[in-house]
């Protein structure tokens, strides 16, 4: 049994997200369905981060076990031609058969892309945001989460959700042109928490919040006290590292 | 009468190019669409450009002469309150009467985006070519089309130009990452022309034309040596020139 680790972009925009669904359209099912046709057996396909709705990849990283002697190449084209055109296979390569792209995950990238204006091309990259951002103040609030910290209070409540704790390994602004984006790498990401974040961030940005407020929000793990979700369409998976 | 100049972005996948038809989508007939619901009087909308069908905009040019005494920003905001969101009104500001936003232009500057693996985001926004390209090749034959020649080779024929001459300003190959784009500047384009372009630097970058081969194609003016054309959706008029 060889057990594939696949590297992949995905457009969110016409998904109910990465899992699998009875109906509706998922990137695990369109996945899945490329696979049986191609590899003629039915494959499970394991994600290292299950993406919602709308959310984008720039590099997913997922594995299959599957019986077959096609060389890595033709996996990777063959799937790509089975695929509809809104995910697209960047890389396959044979994995350790213990390898397990969500388990074995030290920690995951994600970015936020908020535009400065309305935008027609790459409106569904970006959110626009209509309000003037105090980024400085942005990045001073966005140092209070670096580090391991309880972020229930940037969390959607999920009771399968066994502890709170994340280890924020990093979180950036940066402005580009008529953009503004972040960038957050964690071991763990708690159900819609970079949308949590990027939302509260946004409040302390327009002036809303002050950044020292990000501390007690945190302490209080309230998820009152913190912002509402930013849209879905803003959120790209950038990669995953083991 | 006031004559607007408007700068916009528009995103061309959903649309059958800029010029209005009885049936079919157009960036002129939404425009004369939005315009009559926000200020309650037919407008006539005059482009610098006529896209295709497909061709995507970052800054063109139009003007439209109105009765009304909106100020220019609540012009821009009415108007993009009424537009489809694939077009978005950059800016609006106060012509002249006489301002004819294509008679007046002095030189178009459009872009050609490929990409040099198959992509899901911003599929729509580049053409996948398959081929490995020598772009130091196809800078040597672009050369040959940098300055005032007969472009009918390059042409969609078409019996209502007057004359198949331009003065090609500049154009330029650029790498970025895994995108390969050509921007080019001129006086004035003729119909399928910057895509006639690329498809025929790409028989350069690939091998099957040499990049002499383009001085003989524009003397012969024979559009059967030249290339065919590349997809619509990897072109963007960038701006107009005045």
């Amino acid at each position: 049994m060889r057990n594939i680790r696949i590297e992949l972009e995905y457009d969110g925009t016409e998904f109910c997200g990465w899992q699998w669904q009875p109906v509706g359209r998922t990137i695990q099912g369109v996945l899945q369905d490329a696979g049986k046709q191609l590899l003629q057996q039915p494959i499970k396909i394991i994600g290292a981060g299950r993406t919602d709705a709308g959310v984008h990849a720039l590099g997913q990283v997922a594995n299959f076990k599957c019986e077959s002697d096609l060389d890595l190449s033709a996996m990777r084209l063959g799937l790509n031609s089975y695929l509809p055109e809104d995910v697209r296979v960047l890389s396959a390569a044979e994995a350790a058969e213990r390898f397990h792209s969500r388990f074995d995950a030290s920690n995951r990238v994600y970015r936020y892309m908020i535009s400065k204006r309305p935008r027609a091309i790459d409106r569904k990259y970006s959110w626009f945001c209509k309000y003037v951002l105090d980024i400085p103040r942005m990045k001073e609030a966005a140092g209070y989460l670096v580090g391991s910290h309880n972020f229930t209070a940037f969390s959607r409540i999920n009771k399968d959700e066994p502890h709170y704790l994340c280890d924020v390994m990093s979180l950036e602004w940066h402005e580009v042109e008529d953009e503004v984006f972040m960038q957050v790498r964690a071991n763990r990401f708690l159900h819609n928490m970079v949308r949590i974040v990027v939302g509260t961030l946004v409040e302390v940005g327009r002036g809303k919040l002050s950044p020292h407020d990000l501390q007690d929000i945190l302490k209080a793990k309230d998820r009152a006290r913190a912002g509402g979700a930013v849209p879905a369409h803003g959120l790209f998976l950038v990669n995953v590292n083991y």
